[in-house]
């Protein structure tokens, strides 16, 4: 390790590589604290060049690389560990926005951009970047890229691999494949940058991006709907479809916990969140429209008796206001002890009997815990998040982690769905994937792992 | 062979089997003429099983296999040729609609179901298949998949790639991949089904898909507009981006020789093209919006003086005269002799320049020659379709095909874009595939094949 360090330090210069601890922790540690990683020395490139140049002597004497963005990922894929003989390499001074195509709809970004820095160059060229979530004033586009994310909006844009026009990657021989094409059509050949998207780091390290925009919304317009059922809800989807650019399901339970734990406010951080109804409904939909006028969908809707009530924002603040209710459920669970969180998909038909058996299984396994079933409905992505029982300690519920996501998985795929929609596998669901990912394909994945990287110098230990 | 064929014949039954050199003709013919393919028998399994089985012989035997769909490609993909050792497999009775699922916005389809079929079943539903090409009568799921079919909609909703949400697959050991899955968000590991989609049959064996449908278009609205350049087309373009399905860019002589040459209305299977314009304006763009009301954004173009003039379609005849003056273009070059064909792409910026550069090489190359640069310019891809000079013999002209294409070519990479936007590489485009393709890429590809089809069972001759 000491004569690689020496050469990383020569070709990095003093900027470039961290080795006090102190300085290496932000990199190093799960943010949320799930697990503690390990690396001698954290690498800090600042051109694809030197990507390329530190995996060329990593090949050489053997050291394996665990590439990070903004480490905000969920699922442990961007934490270096001691036993695997890695370094960490972190993309975040490869932050140059390189070029802003407006009429070509198109922008190419280097991996450590962060979102937000992205939405930002696209609105100063009159255009809009149609991925927002939680973290994007700190994940980064390679990040973004690595684990495929999706966010609110999906259900318009698709996720983040729609996004995406072109790559440049350095592969595990530290060679390099300028792929940053910015074209909607190229049929020549196998579409090489797809196999990248979503590899959470296993196949490359993505360096830039060539990604897509859209005009901004032209009249934004966000609604509550209240509902009887989820299928009442599915209803109202397979209405407002085409026009949706989002559509979030929640159930009283956890209205109720978020405009009672609510602490946006107090905070001044983020705007307050705000129940626009007192009548108690069973399922509130949250929907954002981006062209149209929703006033006379809204007014059909009620007409034909598809939902109880609704309500439209008056103006960007309401807005803002209803989606912090959306928001403020996952900091409000926390009021209430311990969470045991499951990201999962199902078709969206699927939905309404995945919801009634989750509820079962829930109170049949842990008596008396709380389901918060709410999420990205409008593409079947349901964030199953339990709180514990009131009248049970933490360690008691947490202790059955790993029962519970196994008997939920088991019924998302059931339902044909997935243990992970939106996450990813990291080091955290790498047990539950090889328990339940039939064999073809997970052999199928090896020999795309085998092709790219021989040698298994990228991100060991994350997806196998 | 012959041991292998009686294998087949037993497995397959006659009815899966063709021998007869008449009944084999039309699997065996590339439709245009261009290329004699030749197999000893064609296969047509009916089941998934049935497909699998055939792999298992044909790897048990030394045999390769060329899929074929509904054998309306452009690039010569599904042809056996003699010397390759190969028996050709028609999906073609493998062509049941497995399920729809209306709610879940999605469809299953085998691949041998011709695109029509699939439109009809969504319509069925209530709900809209997006894609949407010439040979919809006869292309089938399973080729739109491997060739990654573009059309005419992919400014709204992608190419086919993006229509698929799970593939069923049988691989090159004979196993079969059950990938047919209904969902939206997946982060499951490699999102292995990319791998598949515009393949072109060389990694393995598509058997059924999950298709992804669409609500019907509310207000579908069509209209001609003139412009003085491509500039302003692309002004036009950004700024109805977010409404339009299709847009599309016609110069001056095409619609001159497409309302000159037309013979739709004489034949009687296509309604008559019509220019509603009498003034010859040096470019139409035709556009197709389908959830909104057009008239005030035409209004307000025109007013902005950012096109020369424009007529909407009162109602769908006028909407299919006007689709058919875009249509007819190629049929009606057709009656000039001998064309060049080109399927190019660019950044949709790039395609001023890219025209002006085209006009340029052509004339310099073959003097007298009629460019006709046309196409989906909403995607960047133009058909730059040559007609020979009408001073210059046919054979003479399409002497010049390779050089045209090499300097065509070239000239699409330098404005970085692509040589084949829509229709793939196949066997006819390979040459020049791997003159232009960079080095870095072209093994990628390599040792995708390599780790997907280690023996080179599928397809040989394509791409590779």
């Amino acid at each position: 390790m000491q004569a690689i360090l020496t050469h990383l330090t020569h070709l990095l210069g003093e900027a470039g590589i961290v080795r006090a601890a102190a300085d290496k922790a932000p990199y190093l540690r799960e943010w949320r604290g799930r697990l503690e990683g390990d690396s001698t020395a954290v690498l800090l490139p600042k051109s694809t060049a030197e990507v390329a140049a530190v995996v060329r002597l990593c090949v050489q004497h053997g050291i394996c690389l665990v590439p990070q963005g903004g480490n905000t990922g969920l699922v442990g894929g961007s934490v270096a560990l001691k036993q695997q003989n890695s370094l960490l390499l972190s993309l975040k001074r490869l932050n140059r926005l390189r070029a802003v195509d407006a009429a070509n709809f198109s922008l190419v970004a280097e991996a450590g951009c962060v979102l937000a820095a992205v939405q930002q160059a696209a609105a100063e060229a009159g255009r809009f970047f149609p991925l927002q979530l939680g973290s994007q004033g700190s994940a980064t586009v390679g990040g973004l890229i690595a684990t495929n994310a999706g966010g609110t909006m999906t259900l318009r844009y698709g996720n983040m691999r729609a996004q995406v026009l072109g790559l440049e990657v350095v592969l595990a021989d530290g060679s390099i494949w300028h792929g940053l094409r910015g074209l909607r059509k190229n049929n020549s050949g196998y579409d090489l940058k797809q196999c990248f998207i979503g590899s959470e780091g296993t196949l490359g390290i993505i360096t830039a991006a060539c990604l897509t925009l859209v005009n901004p919304p032209r009249h934004p317009r966000t609604a509550i709907l209240a509902c009887a059922s989820p299928q009442q809800a599915l209803a109202v989807l397979g209405v407002l479809h085409a026009d949706l650019a989002a559509f979030e399901l929640m159930p009283q339970l956890a209205i109720q916990t978020a405009t009672t734990h609510s602490t946006g406010h107090s905070t001044g951080h983020s705007p307050s969140c705000r129940n626009p109804f007192t009548t108690p409904y069973p399922w509130l939909a949250l929907v954002e429209t981006h062209n149209i006028a929703l006033e006379p969908a809204l007014a059909t809707l009620l007409e034909k008796n598809l939902i109880l009530d609704a309500v439209l924002a008056e103006d960007s603040v309401e807005a803002a206001q209803f989606w912090q209710l959306r928001e403020a459920i996952v900091a409000a669970q926390k009021q209430l002890g311990a969470s045991l969180k499951h990201d999962i998909a199902v078709p969206v038909s699927a939905i309404p009997a995945f919801l009634d058996a989750a509820a079962r299984v829930v109170e049949e396994t842990i008596p008396g815990a709380r389901l918060y079933a709410f999420g990205h409905v409008g593409d079947g992505n349901i964030h199953c998040n339990i709180s514990q029982p009131v009248a049970m300690c933490a360690a008691a519920f947490t202790a059955q982690r790993e029962a519970m996501a196994m008997l939920l998985h088991d019924l998302a795929l059931q339902h044909g769905g997935s243990i992970s929609a939106e996450h990813g596998i990291g080091r955290f669901k790498r047990e539950e994937f090889h328990r339940t990912v039939a064999p073809v394909e997970l052999a199928m994945m090896r020999q795309v792992k085998q092709s790219l990287d021989p040698k298994g110098i990228f991100n060991p230990g994350v997806l196998f």
